[in-house]
């Protein structure tokens, strides 16, 4: 069956790599824009410790938003429902980067995936510990097994100089109360976050844990309970990929996340973790081929939740 | 393992019989007001034909927007992609009678289960037939294996009176090029969808086809292709509760639709559908009990899709 | 000084005859489209009885919204402030059709010079009479001195047919309850208004009681009171031009209305009413020549009300 | 004819000092919390130099918004239109701390008096002077004729320590380029308007030149040209009173600024201006009986620009 996975995976990555140019490098920082737009990498990972790696797969990159999906599994793991008083857990149907949701709910942003919320979920983290940056980094080290990835300190630097947006959503929901901490410290924590560094194989297997109802592989550590693991896939499926959670559902049916660095993350619970890296966002944030290669994977294996 | 189901099933109709009191009946139209609130059934429909029903499992009720996933995958089944020229797939951030999104988006509603997509999917199957009002019920009477179901005449008649609100989404839409039809038979077919009366028997046996790969399980009969079947659930799943959609994917993790006559129906992919009626809608009118019920169903049984 | 006026929108006349070109005619009804986009004219009437007139200032044309101002007069005189129970009187920040600002509001348009609020006046003047359309009709005769205007039928009809969104702001207020009479009889009576055909000099001369504290000069009948006529003129500086109300104050500082057949009126009160119509409209909804001849004409008169 | 003024708003305060009660202090920082919520003053001043003055009408006050009129006088005398590129003229539908607009709209603040358009404005000054706190100051002390009014320190630092909404407002208008200075740069600046210490004295004189047609009486000196000095009280009249701009003009109908102090200022042009000071507002920011007084004011006297 493994094998299977490569072949169809190689044929996949075959198909597609002539098929850039249908999308934009994020561009809104200088050192993301520096990507080359060819980067075309895939990895999955199996509860049973197979990997698999095809292309540019172990090559570090931005793993931007993606990170939301990890401070969002720590907070619900130490916090529990209590999160939910804080942050939402409805679709989005406004773009990742609205201020008006926010404002019609008064400060309380609609999911933990947009922005909002996973600033909101920054405070959480940054309120719970001596030092935040390190523990998460020690935590994504720990689930990806591999104790040498590290944020980009160029990225972190490029993300804070022009991060006046995230500045004002940090602003307009400390004024209604929902952030603790001070704005700069909750701002480059979740830039910090976002500027974490980690190839696709890392990440494939970093989101095992999602897929093995919340037991770490490797040792059996259960970082999440049955439920909240089943919860937090449910919330990447609602809620995954900004404006287009129904696109990716409709065509992928897999619980996931995209960030714009290029990646996509997603499981298939009880099976196994995948990340595709291909920079060329379509106009909703999104990686084109990433998303075009997780639609034929499951397609093609006739894999469905469904 | 049928048995176990119902041992279920039975216990939390028990525990949940004194917890009434806690939502409102529809109260919108005269027809449905005068429900009785405590009205409760559960009904479940395997693939192997067995069928477990408890309380007023047997009692025909209103619909009422449940109709709206027979209706889309008719016009899915039908005309394929296309239909999405017409309406999104996107869950929708405001509550489902909103026109803000509508005007936003230029007449295109944002997905098939708010009002103004399910009146779009209407037009589309009433420019189709030449009788569609009872191709729709010959439809309803097949999937249900219940040649006894009827509109109910006075909850049509109802809705038609005080449909204000839907003749302006239809006229709305319309004024973008988006309703091809007559505004009154465009409502005069949706009002009789909507008022439509059946059993949570009869719904739940009506889901098997999308648990089932799109088969009729009672004879083989392919009503969507595969790829549509699972389609259509990742629509449920992300939009088939109005302003809840992330809540009910959250606490129950099923493909499902609620309607405002209290009923909830949900399929188990590969294994069964079910349905729960109990009039009290919360605020944001979906059945307190139905969603309660099939939480703990969920969680009780282990079973999940993640 | 009455010359000085005419030697002043003579040249004015003379000037923006070879700016035609940087507007576009109203076409979503074919009545309208028909118009020549060449057309030019500007009537002036004053206090005194002096009337002057360029250019096409005697061919009838569609009057359109600038009939909100005097359907709107007509309610006010006999109803007084309660008709603010049915309509508010701030300006209103999006374009004049917005169906989002009525959702808001739960179905209280927000001034009497949106299309909703129009309509909502219409429903009380329809209340009012037996024959509101002759009435209405009997009205703009008596003000405009000028017994043989006429409703266009064939406008009429066109708006009818093409009537689809302001069928929806009907609909959508009358399932908010501010909306008493049949939706089809409202509807005929607003696109009667619209309809009716009347020329620069009649449009300048039927101004006149605004600018005369609320007595009509030509027999010095009351038709509204001082505080009423300066309130009524209130709010057609504040809410005249749709999205354009601050540009008209800004560039122009006079009471008017606009409507989409490109006719503009406006007063100086004490003194005229004026009346410009040049069809071709920028993308706001007003008169491109109507905008930039009342502009110049406040600049070389030096008359403000500021 | 000015004593007869001074019997009138002797008179109207009078009648309203018994109208106490009916609205709230501004609470959202401690210094305004604090003041007495029954200091009530009247003041005005003719363009011939007379100065009534009533109740505590001598006592400073903090200007807040007030101020907007002024650094949008000072920014439009300098730059002229080109600062409409950076901020817009049109009413705005929405409250006065609205992101909403905004968002929409790109980062260009609907109007000069909307908080956001004030930042904006402020930017520019900030952009004009080395010392621009110094500058707008002494302005401020020239148009007054009052050499000793000062910043209130406390008031500057309580606006500090909670504007995070306008932090909020100032980094989202950076992310869309159309902030150029230090957001705290801006932000310190701004709030140094806001804490100005005035009376109705001092303001009803420094409205003045707005009713000279751009002219300082004291000195005859030109501060804004006949054209410009119109069209800043058209805006007044537009967009003067967040979202009661309708309201105040429909009941007032003069150009007028409220500040959430408790001040109003108007003026008639060609004659004098007023101010009122009562610190209880409304729901949407006006002091109630500034508004009350300004509408008996105008009443009672017959002065009006229509």
């Amino acid at each position: 069956l493994q094998l299977n996975y490569f072949q169809i995976l190689r044929e996949i990555h075959d198909e597609l790599q002539n098929q850039f140019g249908h999308g934009k490098v994020a561009d809104y920082i200088p050192a993301l824009r520096r990507v080359d737009p060819r980067k075309f990498g895939i990895a999955l990972c199996t509860l049973d410790g197979e990997v698999i790696h095809i292309g540019d797969a172990l090559e570090p990159f931005s793993i931007q938003s993606i990170s939301k999906v990890f401070t969002l599994s720590m907070a619900f793991a130490k916090h529990g429902d209590s999160i939910w008083r804080r942050v939402g857990k409805e679709p989005s149907g406004n773009a990742f980067n609205s201020l008006v949701q926010l404002e019609h709910e008064r400060g309380i942003p609609r999911n933990p995936f947009i922005n909002a919320g996973a600033l909101a979920i920054t405070d959480i983290l940054v309120s719970d510990q001596e030092n935040p940056k390190q523990f998460f980094l020690d935590f994504m080290r720990k689930v990806s097994l591999n104790p040498s990835i590290q944020y980009d300190a160029e990225v972190a630097a490029s993300e804070q100089e022009h991060g006046y947006r995230n500045a004002a959503l940090v602003n307009f929901m400390k004024s209604h109360g929902n952030i603790q901490n001070a704005v700069d410290l909750v701002l480059d924590n979740y830039f910090h976050h976002c500027a974490l560094s980690m190839s696709c194989v890392d990440l494939a297997r970093a989101m095992l844990y999602f897929a093995n109802h919340g037991i770490l592989p490797v040792n059996g550590e259960r970082l999440l309970t049955v439920s909240r693991a089943k919860r937090l896939n449910s919330i990447m499926m609602t809620c995954g990929f900004y404006d287009q959670a129904g696109e990716f559902a409709f065509r992928v049916g897999l619980p996931g996340k995209s960030g714009v660095g290029g990646g996509i993350v997603a499981i298939i619970p009880g099976k196994l973790g995948i990340c595709v890296w291909s920079p060329e966002l379509n106009p909703k944030g999104n990686s084109v081929l990433g998303m075009k290669t997780l639609e034929l994977f499951t397609t093609r294996t006739g894999i469905s939740i469904f």
